[in-house]
């Protein structure tokens, strides 16, 4: 049940109708890395700057992560900022400075290499690759990628795609990988490129998982007050990947429950700045949750 | 277990990248009415011009439908063009031309007016109010509205939704009605102007309904190929109040079970032009992709 992250571990700012907040703990594998962590113990590989508070530090290892992967190196931080508009729906980002993150070389630590899950969050995909190769034949092994590497690095893209199992992606990324703007064709499309699982993100909207049994539909939970997107799809691939390393088995059910636990992982995440919800959550509250998600979707 | 709808029958010329048709059959009341009629028998009010086709006539009478209510007054049919974006998510309104449908007076002819359950389609708020007037206590009652009168008559849609039971409504147009972005502070707004229940149309997203018993989320059907979605939120309302007309109760289970019927109905509708889909679809049809629906929800 060990399940390794490689992703980015940020600085963020943050402008939401809710709020604002600046220089806030952010990154994919931050938030994979917490919401994972309410299932299995979470190796994480990333880098940050020597600007990088050491209470972030503490408190990614106060939930369980191992981070001995988590490179320090001289410089800045890795930093995003962006701004939410009214709906919550659009984001305008305010700007992106690399830092130490524009060279980062993730090196598997040997005792990572026998990782079973495997999550690639979103970096180079050649860079996706080397994660893979450095680790022994995981269980399973999914990714996530973006816009700028569709775009940009296509033919890496397609070479990883071709050895992950499964895919982590957003409805318009999928659009725009496939050219396919049904997303039932767009996810065959993806699914001959290689991954066996897709799994498209359409934010408020939910999820669906498209595999060799067909698709499943996870709804959005339904939440009265939304302060801070960011993160939501980080923390539902966090939740789904440490459910399913959690239960160890990749069965049509462990698929659709470990999309629930996504969906509800994802759920709380939005409800504060950052990954302030995840400070206080429980399993008990998550679990929670879960039921109410049988609730919602029961007929 | 009579249903009654009163809303428009048009004839519609609609462009989509999977084709072009003019003069075909729509309108409100003819998605509505067609897709209930795999349930129980309904009660039509509408009018239309002299220059209503025969062939649309005996369609709709050869599904059961009750033209008893049809008023046909000299002059032209209501015909509406509109053309589909390629993502088939957004569509332009070519032309509105009112015609006959202009001074439409809904009356509800002395047979119809037990009916037990009323659906007023999108007409202007106080010709819904006056239908009601005319009947005896239905046991439930359910409107849709649209952007137009919730701009230009606010007052009048207010005392009409004072006076239903049920809401039928687009998100954007909830979100208009109340000033909420959230969509769930949106069903608690339009709860409090009177109808109990409120069911939110998120097209290829599905549906939510918001009652006493909480929130419930319908998927959309993913369906690899959308020709037309003309209807698909009457055909929606239809599947939805046939099957509770046809079940006969308004308990929780019973909505639920509505609520993934007029899903059932609208995957249908979008499949083909116009009407086309229900032409040749049979109840069990349904009661496959009913189950279909357990298959894509269930975990």
């Amino acid at each position: 049940m060990s399940l390794l992250v490689v992703g980015s571990v940020a600085l963020d700012d943050i402008e939401a109708p809710a709020g604002s907040v600046k220089s806030v703990l952010g990154g994919a594998a931050s938030y994979f890395g917490v919401a994972a962590s309410f299932f299995v113990p979470v190796r994480v590989v990333a880098v940050v700057g020597d600007d990088f508070p050491e209470p972030h530090v503490k408190f990614l290892a106060s939930r369980g992560l191992d981070l001995g992967g988590l490179q320090r190196v001289p410089g800045r931080t890795f930093r995003w900022g962006g701004r939410y508009r009214a709906s919550l729906n659009e984001r305008d980002t305010l700007f992106t400075e690399l830092g130490v993150f524009e060279h980062f070389d993730p090196k598997i630590p040997p005792a990572y290499r026998d990782s079973d899950w495997v999550f690639l969050a979103n970096i180079q995909p050649r860079l996706q690759r080397t994660v893979l190769e450095q680790t022994r034949a995981p269980r399973f092994s999914a990714m996530d990628t973006m816009n700028f590497w569709i775009e940009g690095a296509r033919e890496e893209l397609e070479k990883t795609l071709a050895v992950v199992k499964g895919l982590v992606i957003n409805d318009e990324e999928a659009r725009q990988l496939t050219g396919e703007s049904n997303l039932v064709r767009a996810a065959d499309a993806i699914r001959l490129l290689g991954p066996e699982v897709v799994i498209v993100k359409r934010g408020e909207h939910g999820a669906l998982l498209f595999d060799d049994d067909g698709v499943f539909a996870a709804p959005a939970f339904p939440l009265r007050e939304v302060r801070d997107p960011t993160g939501a799809g980080d923390s539902f691939a966090g939740g789904l990947m440490g459910a399913l390393a959690s239960h160890g088995a990749l069965d049509r059910d462990s698929l659709r429950r470990a999309m629930i636990y996504g969906s509800v992982l994802a759920s709380f995440c939005v409800e504060r700045f950052s990954l302030d919800r995840f400070r206080d959550l429980t399993r008990s509250d998550i679990d929670v949750r879960f039921d109410e998600f049988r609730r919602l979707t029961a007929f």
